[in-house]
């Protein structure tokens, strides 16, 4: 996917507000068409470094600059961008070379807005989004083709809803989200009060409440409350596929990888790192600054920041198969071991004396 | 989310068909204005008690009535509604708070119905669905925006599919269902005659049937089956991103929670629990009653009611990758331990005389 | 779902190229209504027998007639069509019997299609379509309603996007892709620098390449890559629900069940097989002829063709939770063991002496 941006070096420094040391001999003002890793760079094109892993690559990257730290300016053979945050530097400036293209200001004629929805200025509404009643759509608003937003809902100023994103009614969303294709909020959450063999549904009367910069990859899903709101902090990251259930709360800056899930009324803190494929059984609560590796199961509170895990490992399902037999027996083969070592102590001079 | 609706408490306790005990000394017709639980309640909101975890709770809620069980209106300081299944009477209730306003009766200007599809009356089409040839919209249907319903459908009276579901052709959905947003209901089961590392498609010629009273939740998917029809049974409940292959038969009253799995030819008796993102393989059968607890695999089939997990239970990552290196030796450290007691028992008078 | 294909039996060999050998006594020119197993087929359906297991639904198969190896005609009580690979031309034989009607060409009046894009012949625009600018349609595309295609995508010649498809920007589709409905391709990887907690977004400047003959199951993601494109093989099959980072490369004819999460970056070799609900972590290499077994965790390269899996298997959660405990002890009880095999070596005369 070529970008079609193109920036002179001296430009795209002070755009990033890096300052700029051109490499001995080399033009001052290259054209910079593109970003690249070390290793894959040509000529044209910008690079980063910010990991003593990479130093090989630096030393022979064909980069026509590259963004570093001030202090591993001589490690650079090329032209440098200063930043104490290379990593940080590298982000902002991807965003200069996206290739898709904005999309126009205005209400295409084949959406369909309720009368009452209030529209700020600059908000961009595509072909066949419905919207319903009650809606608030703050300044440049951002609805892709195929929308369906439901009464009640607030979007926050420059939130970005991608095509087919569905929200139902009372969904809230601050400034600067971005919402995949896709995403299904404010659907109900999983509740029935079970008689008999009997499921009646419990009507999910809370809403949703997203906070500001929060990014929703494609195909998540997040439920509405069933008396009080869920609610994602500000600056939650979250990727595709991971499904939040009903009352979660989950604090702020904390990311969530792709495909976990979250069941109903689990409280996560903030600054977490959900792997992806995590399970998280319902009522649980996490505090602040955990991480949890991928496909772990949590069915127990953690209170301690730290690095968690559940799973066997990968093995050759041929001696894992032998495995799992032992698992099953693995209580009494604890209890075994306890009797032999009873045994060995009483054997044994020095401990029995 | 704010409901708008009110009520006077006697005309909620007439419309629960309960039975008032105002509180001595309180107002005797309230205007209840919504539902929550006892300890978040205020003055204007209904509540429920219905497990002695929450007696505390009940006496000090500041709700302005309480559903209860006749045996139990001695524990609760407020007026009461009594039910003989309180929860159940609750998730009733809920119903009455709902602020998600009524669809518009008749088929919107801008749907794409084909003219041989027979609609019956109080249908709702909304803006931008497309509807083919052949399908039968029963009385009270609810089709929200954006919905795509393919050739020969039958949905039944008040079934209700949310914005963006796509229905394949020959697909059934009984009385009473609720299909929430981007849910996908026959798309062709995975299957393919492999021959010399090319995968040949087989068509997948049979649909999807789906009884009374099921719900699907938002994102979940549901293949039709190969030869005969993938089935889903009467008021079965199904979570969000729940995928069901093809073939699967899945009984009366189950329910399955978010995100799990359940592969080709897999049959699932009545009244199962399947939790969160269980796996559940191919070609298993899983008899009534059975309760699958989250994130396990389903790996032979299960014949007795009762209980089943598989996984190991979370722990610090630390000690969790040391674990993990014994599991894979877990076979061998059992025959060490089998070595062992055969050695003991020989040491032991006890046991060798 | 009832198929309304009929064919006469020797049209169907015919159309097959397969030969037939009609039954003495048969009539000799059936028609044939469907397809079925040997087991469920009455007359007028066509069955396969490829597998000794099912010797004894062949003998007693009420099917009009079977698709059979030359070798195993003498085991055939019904007419045969003789192939060297009875379940491909069963394969073959389902798309015969599909009920699903054919799209209209041409482009729907309510499709919005950029003036910019290329739109071969025999191509199908459905309703409330919308295509960017830039996008290459080519011969026999069709593409079903609510479909969504930024700018720049190419998709290429009979490759059929299902209802309510997302793709983004830059996504180029082979020939005779299947994507089935609510797919997502090339949303934004999951992408950031975090510095003091803040995540800083990357802006994913890659795009998604997917090869020929590729299916891609409902509710599937595919994000785009960051720099360079992710990037599917040809003769892949993506079953439903499966996440696929940014950067990921999937090598031809290699199948991924449903469920399955492969991490950013991740490489998977040639005729791979990867069962349902896998997980995948990032930066992992897996060698062409590799199976994983379903709801594995592969948090390792694998260098070795062969089958490999992770997990406990199921249990009572009785017994489950006795063990778990048990395996959070294992390195402990590793430990243990080798101490009493010291000890045991000690006391054994025919070991210390």
């Amino acid at each position: 996917m070529a970008s079609k941006s193109v920036y002179p070096l001296q430009a795209l420094a002070a755009q990033l507000g890096l300052e700029l040391r051109v490499k001995a001999g080399a033009p001052g003002n290259t054209l910079i068409t593109g970003l690249a890793t070390l290793a894959s760079a040509s000529a044209g094109q910008l690079s980063f470094y910010h990991n003593p892993r990479y130093n090989a690559d630096l030393r022979q990257t064909q980069a026509s600059a590259v963004i570093v730290h001030p202090q591993h300016i001589d490690l650079c053979p090329t032209s440098c961008l200063l930043s104490e945050q290379p990593y940080v530097s590298f982000a902002k400036a991807s965003h200069l070379f996206v290739a898709s293209p904005a999309a126009p200001v205005g209400i295409h004629p084949l959406a369909m807005v309720d009368p009452s929805v209030k529209v700020a200025a600059n908000v961009s509404v595509a072909a066949n989004v419905v919207i319903g009643p009650g809606v608030t759509l703050s300044e440049g608003v951002r609805i892709d083709a195929n929308c369906v937003i439901g009464p009640d809902c607030q979007l926050g100023a420059h939130t970005h809803l991608y095509p087919n994103v569905t929200l139902y009614h009372g969904v809230s969303l601050g400034e600067r989200c971005l919402v995949h294709a896709n995403v299904v909020i404010g659907g109900d959450g999983f509740g029935f009060a079970t008689s008999k063999g009997q499921h009646h549904k419990i009507a999910q009367l809370g809403g949703v409440r997203i906070g500001a910069d929060v990014e929703i990859g494609a195909s998540s899903t997040i439920d509405r409350g069933a008396l009080d709101d869920t609610v994602i902090g500000d600056g939650v990251k979250i990727d595709n596929q991971v499904q939040i259930a009903h009352n979660v709360r989950v604090g702020a800056n904390t990311i969530i990888c792709g495909c976990s899930a979250i069941a109903g009324s689990s409280v996560i803190g903030k600054n977490c790192t959900i792997a992806g494929a995590v399970g998280i059984i319902n009522h649980i609560t996490i505090c602040d600054g955990v991480t949890v590796t991928a496909m772990s199961l949590v069915n127990q509170d953690i209170d301690e920041p730290g690095i968690y895990s559940s799973g066997t490992g990968l093995d050759l399902s041929s001696q894992w198969r032998r495995n799992i037999v032992r698992f099953k027996e693995l209580d009494d083969m604890a209890r075994r071991v306890n009797r032999l070592e009873k045994l060995a102590n009483q054997d044994d001079p020095a401990k029995s004396s």
